[in-house]
């Protein structure tokens, strides 16, 4: 992949924001980079070779809920071979199981494509227990589960990531038509992980374009519709305490991202579609140097966050509208009641509401759930409850003709990647 | 890249016509195949570095006709690095010269990537005057110019790639809107060569689906339009003389294909639209055994044809019904007047024109232009006179001259532009 280096940079504290990264080849080719006049442009190449380490330290994890099988199919073709699969699904599973369809389209495609796979539902009492016996209650609602919402999803990937020994953990939505696209994000993440010089960073994902359909046809719309605000506001907040007005973060409610597992262990996660935007301010609140940090040696080495925008149209199922609103007000919750909000940023974030209607005079923005950080979880205890207890957890192994799934005990996971 | 092998093959004489193969994984890793269990499945694992092994030794040629720079600029990062590309446009050159912004977009990209191109365009009199001199007077119209029209860009493609040195030349359509469908497409031209035995190969893509907007949303249809009719035709000709319907062919009209030079150099090609459909036809009767064929080499290894069917939609822009029904009459056309055709399938064929109103109780289809095979060029005279008399023709060269063996042996390009 060959990739722009960042023409700017802002800092928040021992954060380095990182301006958005034009992708200029998908494949750059297989010659290392040391052919290259370094100095004489701005632009990087990340070789086949060096993406490819990557990927072998990288767990992908998909939160799916109901997608179309099909899509979920093309989904998985992109993904690279050496990454390791991670499904968490909120499907149903009723009379009609739709986590079995995906259970036998998961293990279909790694049976074809000889490669591994972990799979969990994120209603099973099983992950549940797990997370309450390791330290970490607060995931689960009154029904005694992991509650609903895809930031909860999210951390049960984590939680897997961890469990498996990859270091690098990436995102990626299961309702994506272009499985060129998915590729592309992962060498993205490869590469911005490969640009890095802390071991505590972030790469989220900038869209070209997101086409939609208007009067018949397609247009391409640069930006999606709740990713204005998001960004608008995330850039206040920053500028709040520079002094200088910004436009550097564009990827505020990015849902295709990737961090490094040292970074992703430290922060805390909000419920539901609040998720993505607050890791920003959570790592914002966290590093930004406003409030005292818990983490030395992050503070000593600095967190870096990379945008980097991919050449791939962003074309995806369409949730409608509701989805768009609920999204961003999600985000603009979180950073109402963020310990660092300014009264200033507080007093915009009111007015926004309010025009939009959302809220009343003199009424405030509910609460998000926020999580502890996952650092807090016994990691042996959570692998030992989940591999006595979960109903819905299972293993894929397909690297020989011999092997067949199994329903691993949760301490072989480590292993699990060994090829037999 | 792992992609399913044929579950079935037809014969035609000495051609093979390998099924679709569905593709299962766009990377499937950097590992050898040697570590597969051959025989164990009917999927077969293309290793990285095998796919960029045919990469370097072969050309793309897109044919340009006004397409937006924005889609084109796209189309070439999805190119893989070490793919010569061959850009042949036939855009205006009038007082808006879209010629000259689609070169500017080129040298942009090359500059950037470090990457060698070539471009020409094809109304260029000095491509003209090196076809007539070098033995294929033909290609020229009236005004003593390269006529217009897709295949004879595509012959002049051939013809630069035969120049540049390079083994296979691949084509790539102009108005993708997705990069990653670009590259895909090349890894597929690269597996299918990889899995040809005879040196006399092609591959053609089928598209999984093709994104039509329907009533305001998105419909993914498994076939183009014109796909269709023209498939059925080829079929029911080989059935004509299997005795065994077959629905084999399913990329009749496929504008992303590729060939090793050696087959496409010995092929006869149709002018405009019924170019790619003509390349099976011509197949056939070359090398189909019913009549007697001019290249013993060729019938002693045979030929064959490898379909792919690639895991991204084919989205691109939209030409209209004007061009489909132009496209499918052109095929069907050239199938009529075939010397194989039989006198059941010509019947078959008027009697659908009819059914169309295209043509009237009692006409016959009008005969489309028939270009001789490109191994009658004289390749030192054609390289001779393009270098003296053309006009448009830029060799853009942007690699440290220590670091890549040059490919093209063309001595005198005058205003080759090489990287400062």
């Amino acid at each position: 992949m060959r990739i722009e280096l960042p023409h700017r940079s802002e800092r928040f504290g021992a954060v380095r924001i990182h301006g958005v990264q034009e992708v200029w080849e998908l494949d750059s080719g297989g010659e290392p980079a040391a052919l290259e006049d370094p100095g004489w442009q701005s632009i990087h190449h990340v070789p086949t070779a060096t993406i490819n380490d990557y990927e072998r330290r990288m767990a992908i994890v998909i939160p799916v809920m109901g997608e179309r099988l099909k899509v979920l199919d093309g989904v998985l073709s992109g993904i690279p071979h050496d990454c390791l699969i991670i499904l968490v699904s909120n499907s149903e599973r009723g009379p009609v199981d739709r986590y079995r369809m995906e259970k036998e389209t998961l293990r279909r495609f790694c049976r074809l494509a000889q490669r591994s796979a972990l799979l969990i539902h994120q209603r099973d009492p099983g992950v549940a227990a797990a997370f309450a016996d390791a330290g970490m209650p607060e995931l689960l609602d009154e029904e005694g589960l992991v509650r609903n919402g895809k930031g909860e999803g999210m951390l049960i990937g984590l939680a897997l990531a961890q469990l498996s020994g990859r270091e690098f953990v990436g995102f990626i939505d299961a309702d994506n038509y272009v499985p060129g696209a998915v590729y592309e994000y992962v060498q993205a993440y490869a590469s911005g992980f490969h640009l890095a010089e802390s071991p505590f960073s972030m790469v989220r994902i900038s869209w070209r374009s997101k086409p939609k359909i208007q009067a018949g046809r397609l247009f391409f719309n640069r930006w999606g519709r709740s990713s204005q605000v998001t960004n608008r506001f995330l850039n206040l907040l920053i500028s709040a305490y520079s002094g200088f007005g910004t436009e550097i973060v564009a990827t505020g409610n990015a849902g295709e991202h990737a961090f490094s597992l040292d970074l992703a262990l430290r922060l805390q996660f909000a419920a539901g579609f609040a998720v993505e935007p607050y890791e920003y301010l959570n790592v914002f609140e966290r590093y930004g140097g406003v409030i005292t940090s818990p983490d030395d040696d992050v503070m000593r080495d600095g967190v870096e966050i990379f945008q980097i925008e991919t050449r791939n149209p962003h074309f995806h199922e369409n949730k409608g509208a509701d989805h768009v609103q609920e999204m961003r007000l999600q985000a603009l919750n979180v950073l109402y009641h963020s310990p660092i909000a300014t009264p200033d940023v507080r007093e915009e974030v009111l007015e926004f509401l309010n025009q939009e209607g959302v809220i009343g005079e003199g009424e405030e923005p509910p609460q998000e759930l926020l999580y502890p950080p996952m650092s807090v979880v016994d990691w042996d205890t959570f692998g030992r409850v989940l591999g006595d207890k979960s109903e819905s957890f299972r293993q894929i192994e397909q690297v020989r003709p011999s092997a067949v799934e199994r329903q691993t005990p949760i301490p072989d996971i480590p292993d699990s990647e060994s090829k037999g």
